[in-house]
């Protein structure tokens, strides 16, 4: 299909899981390639592809439509399209991926294992996981992070409530809230004994812009960034101290 | 092709000329969008195709490589996805745009026309172009405003190289520099009788987050994404009082 671009590779991301998060996520990717002109950037295909069902609304069973066949359908069209690679800058749709794979022939890198991982290499030992109702409940943060030998933590009913209130009440309408209200959650797990915070949902990672120094919060849109541009044997650069570049 | 989202439309982005204002781009149509859930936003197929030469080295001879193939490939690839319409955000560009519509079945709005339709319809007279040399030299601009009864002018040789180092030398390199640069161009030209000025390239777009109260400035990239709301029957929402909503 690519009579001109013969040898070019294609990041393919299945996004508009939320669409603020999919803009940031490709702006990330942007901003953090080691680049002089437009052309020394990753070639993307990205679908944005809003109108997918919410995700937490269907694992929680508090709805019917299953966004499974929306992700699977956008997976092959990126497949068709010419990607090499596809990520899914959404955490809470980390519960599909699976399914997504089988569906297609091409990697589907994880954005929890990746930001697992960077949390295991930059020595740290217990996590507090932010996240939607969906991803906590899923327990794949909890697993991932088992399995590499760490501890995590996770916020209480009314912590939990903020960080919904966050992500659903503010992020994705379209307003970025100061983060103190965040920090009302984190800070005092970080003093129970958290060395960091996981900011496991995109919406978060969009919030995390305000507080960019901050490295006790792991940002996973950040890890996936950065997996994806090595991924496309780009050089990641200007990601915080903790990434080895 | 779309089994599911059988009566979805979705707009369909040539991007990646350069991608940081693509990602903006993407961005400003999210950010302006009336949404209270993901489900409100349009969906989107993005091309990033940063590899695509540079089009202004070519309008302007300094280059044999024409990025026009690399656009209709591009095209063609987003109506097969199921693209509906199709934008390019990117001024140069539109120096192609007679041949990219030719080469596809669906509707290419012009950022130069949206632009100059927003200077006509806000009553104003006479316009500043701040543009790569080949927008300015392929005279894209000056036609489309002259077509609609509106006065321009361009910068002498000193501003139009202050203009394409911030465009070249900051902008497509990732660095977003403080607007300082661009006023010392703007300013004298608005006492000398402009009483707007066009950012006739997305990545002075960029630039314009830092002074997005500043009428005066006519972005392309709002502009366009106005235009791409409205388009796919959104309420677009947010952008300054030039713009009826």
């Amino acid at each position: 299909m690519h009579k001109i671009g013969e040898n070019r590779s294609i990041l393919g991301i299945l996004g508009g899981l939320g669409p603020l998060s999919s803009a940031y996520f490709y702006e990330l990717i942007t901003e953090h390639t080691e680049a002089s002109r437009d052309q020394d950037h990753i070639d993307i295909i990205l679908s944005s592809r809003a109108t997918t069902p919410d995700r937490t609304a269907f694992i929680m069973g508090r709805s019917e439509e299953d966004p499974l066949p929306y992700m699977i359908e956008d997976a092959k069209l990126l497949e068709q399209y010419g990607a090499d690679a596809i990520v899914i800058p959404c955490n809470t749709a980390h519960y599909f991926i699976k399914e997504v794979r089988r569906s297609v022939n091409v990697p589907v890198p994880s954005i929890i294992t990746e930001t697992c991982r960077h949390i295991k290499e930059s020595g740290r030992k217990k996590a507090l996981i932010l996240a939607t109702e969906g991803t906590v409940s899923s327990g794949s943060y909890q697993a991932e992070l088992e399995s590499m030998g760490l501890e995590w933590a996770v916020p209480d009913e009314d912590g939990q409530r903020i960080v919904t209130d966050i992500i659903y009440g503010d992020v994705k309408s379209g307003r970025v809230p100061s983060p103190e209200k965040l920090f009302s959650v984190a800070y005092p797990m970080f003093e129970a004994g958290c060395d960091c915070a996981i900011l496991g949902c995109t919406e978060l990672s969009v919030l995390k812009r305000q507080f960019k120094d901050d490295v006790r919060f792991v940002d996973s849109l950040e890890a996936l960034a950065y997996c994806a541009i090595k991924l496309f044997g780009h050089k990641p650069t200007g990601f915080t101290s903790d990434y080895e570049e």
